[in-house]
């Protein structure tokens, strides 16, 4: 979380605050904070919480012994450390003057939110989302220079799983060996890597566990991890021995939806209508009921953050926006295909963070 | 999450809502859903709520692609799915009815919480750590025997650590080979490894990174995984080479503390006392303003959970009560050292989940 300018975020933050009128943003779990700060909380039972009023100072209130963790910055915040036997919220609150209106960030817990309610009851806490959201939605140079690092990485572990014996082993083992793969392919983090088998393959987000691969199964495979706190997230598909026709199908429209769906992505098109793109693809071939999902998410500092690409989502895509195409079909009791790349909406087209082949890759 | 009595749960937290003239129970993130239904949400954006009633049916709503996820348990909840396009923040508010009094899981992201205050501006929101922590402080007997478990594997890696080299390797490096021990040993899913050698051992939370382990370090190795759901959680301390004097007695100074408070674990006995018990071992030998947190947290399906065993806490311990002891003394710029083991408060006296040697060991 070097190289990018703090100061100059802080400052569009706080240019945030004016034009909606907020007197105070609260920034504590989650992507929100190491965007604005360079720090990540520690996701514990002691408060964390930047405090940055629209006038005056920002403040990075921290428990005293996670305080070495913090890489100085006194041109963005200061740092008050609280100790063991202190209470966080009264400090906080005391940051936080006579505030009319708070923007809380998404992923703080509700119990600090409750307890800051109780001790300022005439202060308005709103959702932090729209001003975070239009700090983050669009990534400087240098993030989606980690997101194509990150996207490299991951591409170098899906290629490696063409030659990766498969049969045999249990999911779990599978998705250990990939976290493994990950950070020796220049993942830091290896963040997730869902192996979903055969049938388990028609649960999206199914949790690798005990069944062991066999011959005949469909894979799903989907990954990432962190490059400089950034994620990538792929998915591609691998059948132990010769796949049949009727997987060979899904496969196919499947495949043909995530390229129709990366090809309507510009500046100027809405959310919906990429979504769009895909999802005609999948009704048309009669499979429409089976793509339970919508067609992606943002990507950056968070695995899943604005822009979501899902009917309903009138907003316009913008050059910088950077988010996941991951349509599937999914068969209970038989196999679900997904495919999925990071993209980077572009002024001159579409850049693909992931450039392994889509087809079905066969393994042992 | 098999083997628990999921009803009986649910039948214990309806009590206490009626106790606290609670209408209505919210769980989402965290470990308080598991605990009553066995289902781990997943932490995205997605809402997943369990909405207990005080009378009525309780009611698991879930995003739709992740209802495959769940175990179905017809006698302790049914599961509402919603749709990609759907409200869910609306589905629950409709599921709450005329509540007065709401409790909402402390972990719940602020986000959703603002949306309920919005919808239903009349329900008063409260933590629902009262009810959270009454049923969950107290281990039966299947938790101690899996926090057993847990600790019996982090305590082999403890022992194989004596024998592994350290010295040239970066701490992040060694973090992740205790990763992969853990995984090697009975545990289910590697948590954390704490890695921090030389002056990095004074900063407790220290997160493992770049620098190379040499020749007279000191290095403080907190580690610990699930099995079964529940937490291990030991730090053993390590050292490249003989150490100097100095380094002895601070570590003997640490160890006669964490086996004085240890030795102070009974019921009836206060939080705070066993914090005393501690503290004041260093405080005598001069140390005390660098024993800079609380002597211990409890541990169970969380990493931290009640009880905390800190200054100001009066709380009376009971028999299955489960919480680290965890002394340290960090000496800025020079080294840290703290020991810890998990312990479970008995009636007949306290069983220690972590048995591997505390003396300081010396590695190559």
């Amino acid at each position: 979380m070097t190289g990018f300018d703090y100061a100059a975020r802080m400052e569009r933050a706080r240019r945030e605050l004016v034009v909606r009128e907020v007197d105070v943003l609260l920034i504590s779990l989650g992507s929100d904070l190491p965007y604005l700060t360079g720090y990540t909380a520690m996701p514990l039972e002691r408060l964390t919480m930047a405090v940055v009023p629209r006038d005056g100072e920002p403040v990075l209130v921290i428990p005293e012994l996670e305080a070495p963790r913090v890489t100085p910055r006194p041109d963005v915040f200061r740092v008050h450390a609280w100790g063991e036997t202190e209470d966080p919220v009264a400090i906080v609150a005391g940051l936080m003057g006579r505030a009319t209106q708070a923007m809380i960030g998404d992923h703080t817990w509700s119990v600090f939110l409750l307890g800051l309610q109780q001790v300022l009851p005439a202060t308005r806490f709103l959702s932090a989302r729209p001003v975070t959201e239009a700090l983050r939605i669009i990534k400087e140079p240098a993030e989606i220079g980690l997101l194509r690092t990150a996207g490299a990485s991951a591409d170098r572990v899906a290629a490696l799983l063409a030659d990766h014996p498969f049969a045999g082993k249990t999911e779990l083992q599978v998705s250990r060996e990939i976290g493994a793969m990950l950070e020796a392919n220049g993942t830091d983090v290896a963040g997730f890597a869902i192996v979903a088998s055969g049938p388990n393959g028609a649960s999206p987000h199914h949790e690798a566990g005990d069944r062991i691969i066999r011959e005949g199964d469909a894979i799903v495979v989907d990954f990432g991890g962190k490059v400089g706190g950034y994620s990538s997230d792929t998915t591609r598909m691998y059948h132990v021995g010769d796949p049949p026709l009727r997987y060979r199908e899904v496969h196919e429209i499947v495949r043909v939806a995530q390229q129709e769906a990366v090809a309507a992505v510009q500046p100027g098109v809405t959310a919906e209508s990429v979504d769009r793109a895909a999802r005609s693809v999948i009704e048309a071939a009669g499979y429409g009921e089976y793509f339970i999902h919508r067609t992606g998410h943002g990507i950056g500092l968070d695995g899943h953050e604005d822009p979501y690409i899902v009917s309903g989502s009138s907003r316009e895509l913008e050059a910088g926006m950077a988010f996941s195409i991951e349509p599937g079909i999914y068969l209970p009791g038989e196999f679900g295909v997904r495919i999925e790349d990071i993209v980077v909406c572009g002024d001159g087209g579409v850049e693909r963070m992931n450039n392994s082949p889509r087809d079905v890759v066969v393994v042992a």
